[in-house]
């Protein structure tokens, strides 16, 4: 036995936002300390005083105190003003004449932003904790700086280089000859190999980094796989979600653009490009050797196939099948992928064509 | 060298149905203590003795001895009853009639249950094994009953509290503060933090919970990742299959509902909120702020958009592309989704008028 | 602090294919000798001595040197043979008159196949690097040759047997009473139950084989889980790429055949039967009980209903939805699945009757 028992459950003041379990604290803040880091206009309550009034944390609408900052980002939710009794709102212009008048609020023209930076005021991201784990195994000729942190058991290969600052998650491989940045964040179970990554690059846990990409060729006794002899690079900044896969090129190396941001599940297949600030959203998949510009979305589901260019800012959406080049700014949607008012346009026209003739359907 | 070396495949015994180095075996039984176990009615075989006969195993129609157990639960295999040399078969009422003459029989209405229960009986799952692996290394104040089993290389954080009889697999890591229930299994290489298990909770291999949300703001340099301040609760006796991905909330919680089923590789976005007994086929993905009701079916690679609303015993088909809210019971298909009528009808429109005037094609 | 700091991406040399950070490297080779390997028919340059020349390697047709080995075959990119430098390229009888006239030719009726062995001999795979790490958990009765490579973490189970020069990666879990053949590279972070697999088996990081499948019967508290009591057979030379699922079977087992090649991200359900040589793309999965024949390929995203039979052949395209049982030799694409002519017909169809009539769209 370790510790004392106590059966799951057992404790109904846990959970909630920011459960001090989970999350470190700072503060309180005024709301002018606030509405300066949120890069917004303060504005007092209506009704009520103001001065020394101290923010301690941030909640939903639906539940936040009078000591608490909440938001509004989505107008579907703009019903919850009513009733909330958050002490401070954070809002578009649009909605600033909503807010209660017992609340404060900051009036920002990009609330989610804002509203980004109050929370990390009051929850700042845990710094790494220096030190390299007893259990760790370190390659010979491999270059970590005393201010990184490496978990309990991760492996890390012969002359790769590691960055000030980062951390190594536990059980997380990292393969011979393989560098990272500065500031890095590698999260537990982790395999990288076949890989540059810049500074301040996030993997969240089970990514796989630099596998073999899928290539083979048919020979007289079955396939026989080509040799994969590119990398991968992650440039400054990219996030890669949960269980995600990037194979490394072929011939050619797959890049992933500075600031692009990848969610859980999505697959990079081998020689592929993403521009800078690419969304890729959870469970899409790009095939080999596309390339992407910068700033492009790939909504969740959606699969690219391989050699084709989708051009800057173009947005693909959820479940679309894209089989060949998008021009910039298009939004393609639909398998195969068309522009979104053709998809639209033809659901209606199947709806009305089904219709049976005479059954009282309009 | 470590044991006497051995080629692959040299056995040609193994293999099969319960295979014994796999799994544990107990009986043989009776076909009254069977049919008592399933909770259905034992009938005798129509010629020869049932007298005495002990039943020693289970096994598929094609290939059960007359020692063995077998069971139809699918109309499609019918026609495998003519041949099955099958000792005892569970069926439901409607194929009583059909199974041979020197088989016995249990008849249910739920004969895939029935089934369940037998196999369960003959095949019990192996208890934990208690015990701390001496490699384990385990947080300050972290609880763990004698009762407990935890694996090679797992990582227990700090403040962690572990119900009695629960499993943590090898090199599972358990963040700091997660409270799991008593008699969960939770296998090898899972990763949970900023959680709450309830009872009986079973995690498959390379599941990933609590990880960050995919939450971000476009700030002037770039994108800035909102702070995801919630928890996820996987409540009593939740599954969830290999390799798939819940992420925390980011005001609210991520909430799975009491004996939901997720099945592989599927994705749960932040703030998304499952009710009871719901059931995700693999690869499906339900967005973030999305929720469902009790007892919703997402079949296999559909997808939900975010901040809509399923209502309960809705049934959402494989592949589909849900935009939009579903109604409580409906059932729907396609991307974008409607109900199943409508889009087989729309199939054969569009089929219909396909066909080349005058190509004979009809 | 381990070794000397340095910042990432300090070192603009390394990068490019075949960095000597991550590649093994032999040669040089001349265009003889490459042919040779490469089963194709060398034709000496039409301009310049060939007499002497021996190649150091191999490049993409834009980079390669006048030292290097370079190929096409991939008609899309053939305008690249105007321009390039590479020494000898690869290429089909079709376009060996584009060569450059100061480049070597093999010419080659397979010729990415023929790249790929030239490829392989310039950067052989790295053999097996023989010994168990201390840190590794071997089992009662386990049997590992001291021809293997077992890496730090892993975990093997009791009574499990793996052949000669076989690699088991860091943190992989091999489960009581598995079998493995020879030569087989298990990546890190793996987990293998209940299965057997042949020699020369292929596995990338975070895959997942044999844990149970999706199975569950409707009981009167709930889903009761239904015992699944089959196991997994990987045939030879079978490759399945990371973080992809094969459940073990319930009653029968799930069976991939011999030389088949699965992508990263693909879930096979329990009872599953792949033939030989088949091919399944990134995302795509395949439900329980479902059979394909040999050389069946099935494209990134498709899914596959259960208890299907799918012929020798069979091609399933992209994102396409299987619903019932698909000949062999037959292309389908769509979601339900069609044959690919009636489901471009289909497509022109629906755009021709959406167009606005008198619209000047056409």
């Amino acid at each position: 036995m370790v510790g004392t028992p106590e059966t799951a459950l057992d404790n109904p003041k846990v959970g909630g936002v920011a459960d001090a379990r989970f999350f470190t604290r700072s503060g309180p803040f005024s709301g002018e300390e606030l509405a300066e880091a949120a890069g917004g206009e303060f504005i007092p309550p209506r009704e009520g005083a103001e001065a020394g009034r101290r923010y301690i944390g941030i909640g939903p609408l639906q539940s936040a105190s009078p000591a608490e900052v909440s938001f509004l980002d989505n107008r579907r939710y703009a019903s919850l003003l009513d009733g909330t009794h958050a002490g401070m709102i954070i809002v578009a212009p649009a909605f600033a004449k909503r807010v209660p008048p017992t609340s404060a609020t900051i009036v920002s023209s990009t609330p989610y932003l804002a509203w980004s930076r109050v929370a990390r005021m009051f929850h700042p991201a845990p710094p790494a904790r220096p030190g390299l784990h007893a259990t760790a195994v370190i390659g010979e000729g491999a270059v970590v700086p005393s201010s990184c942190e490496v978990g309990p058991f991760a492996v890390i290969g012969n002359g790769v280089k590691v960055g000030e600052g980062s951390i190594i998650g536990s059980h997380t491989v990292i393969g011979d000859g393989v560098t990272i940045g500065r500031d890095c964040r590698i999260g537990p179970q982790v395999v990288v190999s076949h890989a540059t990554l810049g500074d301040r690059v996030t993997l969240f846990p089970g990514v796989r980094i630099g596998q073999d990409g899928f290539g083979f060729a048919v020979g007289p006794a079955g396939f026989e796989s080509v040799p994969q002899l590119g990398h991968v690079v992650l440039e400054h900044d990219v996030e890669v979600g949960a269980n995600s896969t990037i194979d490394r090129g072929s011939v050619q190396d797959t890049v992933i653009g500075a600031g692009s941001r990848l969610d859980n599940l999505v697959q990079i297949g081998h020689n592929t490009r993403l521009g800078k600030c690419c969304i890729v959203v959870s469970q899409a998949g790009i095939s080999g050797s596309t390339e992407l510009g910068d700033f492009v979305t790939v909504a969740a589901q959606a699969g690219l196939i391989g050699h084709i260019k989708i051009g800057t800012k173009a947005r693909i959406g959820a479940q679309c099948g894209v089989m060949s080049d998008v021009e910039a700014g298009a939004d393609v949607i639909g398998s195969p992928a068309m522009p979104f008012r053709e998809f639209f346009r033809n659901v209606a026209t199947l709806r009305k064509l089904s219709k049976k003739p005479g059954s009282g359907e309009e």
